[in-house]
């Protein structure tokens, strides 16, 4: 099939958005003084926990387990965060950069699996939302603080944003690699702006804030 | 089937309870200054969470996946509390009535879809009360709360009430129709009674209760 | 099947181990001033959430639904709290070798099943893993508290050894039921081991703890 054609590229690119996935799980799991069989399971869960709800949603095998590039992955990123523990802060900039390419690809991926399923297109959009922002939340809830994406920046938005741009381009019968390029742009740059331009979506004031 | 013969009725109903559930997910929501995504994320979770793991336990694809009024049910929610933050505390009683009458069609359809697969009793009243009560289960999780229901009410109690009838009429042969309402009050009378008089669980004094 | 030949032995261990991560379930529910309802569920989900998630990702029936025993076991660990509560802290010991027990023949349990699915032995591994620690992770979530394996003890790597025994002399075709006691013991023995002499996986030092 067309998506397998560029399959290294892609490869090489996922790699590189799940270490940084697993790099922001594991760095927070040590802040709260985890051990290092913790961290390595919460770096796990944050780098593959929402492509595999999305694959328990769809009923098919969950990824990770006909692939375990994804565990070594996450064991690469432990090793490099003892290693360059000090150092990481300097390199912030950096995992932003690869977290939010991961992100991009993370949807494109997920909206992909969805859609050669023959689902509508608001189905489509949510599993590629889920499959970017649902990895995150678990980590936080791992980790007993209120899921972050429910109050900052426009993560979650911005994988919305990139399944709308492909479900639309997909209708329209865009090459799908061209396609794969712009939706995950759209989500990339949506999230760039957002912390550039400290975009927040409004918070809902509650009846409770009266009291 | 004979299920489907009062369909628009449920369907009314069953929106009606979707609309209740999604609005104290926002509501909770709002009161930790969630933003408007994560309000309905946790809205959408609050209605839906229930059927969601029971049809993956029950391996059918999730309900909500298959129609779209579920979502568009929550963010009418999501801006109804928007419109009427400032009025809703006078409708707590409404709301009350609306998510009671929700739970107890929740379980219904919960403990009709399993009983339909061919399972024993005491798995179809399990899988009506995970219906009902684990939407707001991770809807507490989601918020960092330990969940309400394992403290206050007797909300689940009152699910596993409603199997217990629905199980026993079905058993009995009693027309599915009267046995729908049957037990949907049973649950909707208990959950009523229940905070009318402060009807408690006991609670489970523990060792630690010593220290 | 050779497995089944020594069923009855297994299933009076399994009672065990399953009315020993219930009780570890219920006791700390009755802690955090949860009622009898709650303290229920908590203890369920320890005893039958690994196993739950296992299944879940394997895509058979959880086995739960199959087999009302560990629920009837549940409410007899309910029931023993209830009862025995002021002397519980005396029989810890007990305890601990029952959930020792228990826990290494969880872990049997989910290698085995996965690895007749023909799943690879990095998968039978996590599996044997996920099935002996995700039931405590998951009481921890719903207790609103860190969980506890990724802070504590080197509960989750017995599991692992456990598993790395189990598919070392499964590849190397020893009789199944020695590779069981085997594979169980060292489950056990590691986590025996663990508390007697105070090992812990060192705690991973993030740079968070220079601020």
């Amino acid at each position: 099939m067309e998506i397998f054609q560029h399959m290294q590229f892609v490869d090489l690119i996922e790699f590189f958005g799940t270490f940084a996935f697993a790099i922001s799980g594991v760095r927070l799991a040590s802040a709260k003084q985890f051990d290092l069989f913790g961290a390595f399971v919460v770096g796990f869960v944050t780098a593959i926990g929402g492509g595999t709800v999305r694959d328990l949603l769809l009923d098919v095998t969950p990824f990770w387990m006909q692939n375990p590039i994804y565990m070594w992955c996450t064991l690469f990123a432990l090793v490099f965060v003892m290693i360059f523990r000090k150092h990481l802060v300097h390199l912030n900039n950096t995992f932003f950069v690869f977290d939010s390419i991961g992100l991009g690809l993370f949807v494109v991926v997920g909206v992909e699996k969805t859609i050669e399923l023959g689902y509508p297109a608001w189905v489509v959009i949510t599993m590629g939302t889920i499959t970017g922002a649902i990895g995150g939340v678990i980590r936080d809830m791992l980790i007993n603080e209120i899921p972050l994406i429910f109050r900052k920046d426009i993560y979650a938005l911005a994988c919305v944003f990139g399944g709308v741009v492909f479900t639309a381009l997909y209708a329209l019968d865009v090459n799908l690699f061209i396609n794969e390029i712009a939706s995950a742009s759209t989500v990339i740059f949506t999230r760039f702006m957002a912390v550039k331009y400290h975009w927040h979506i409004p918070i809902l004031k509650g009846e409770q804030n009266k009291q």
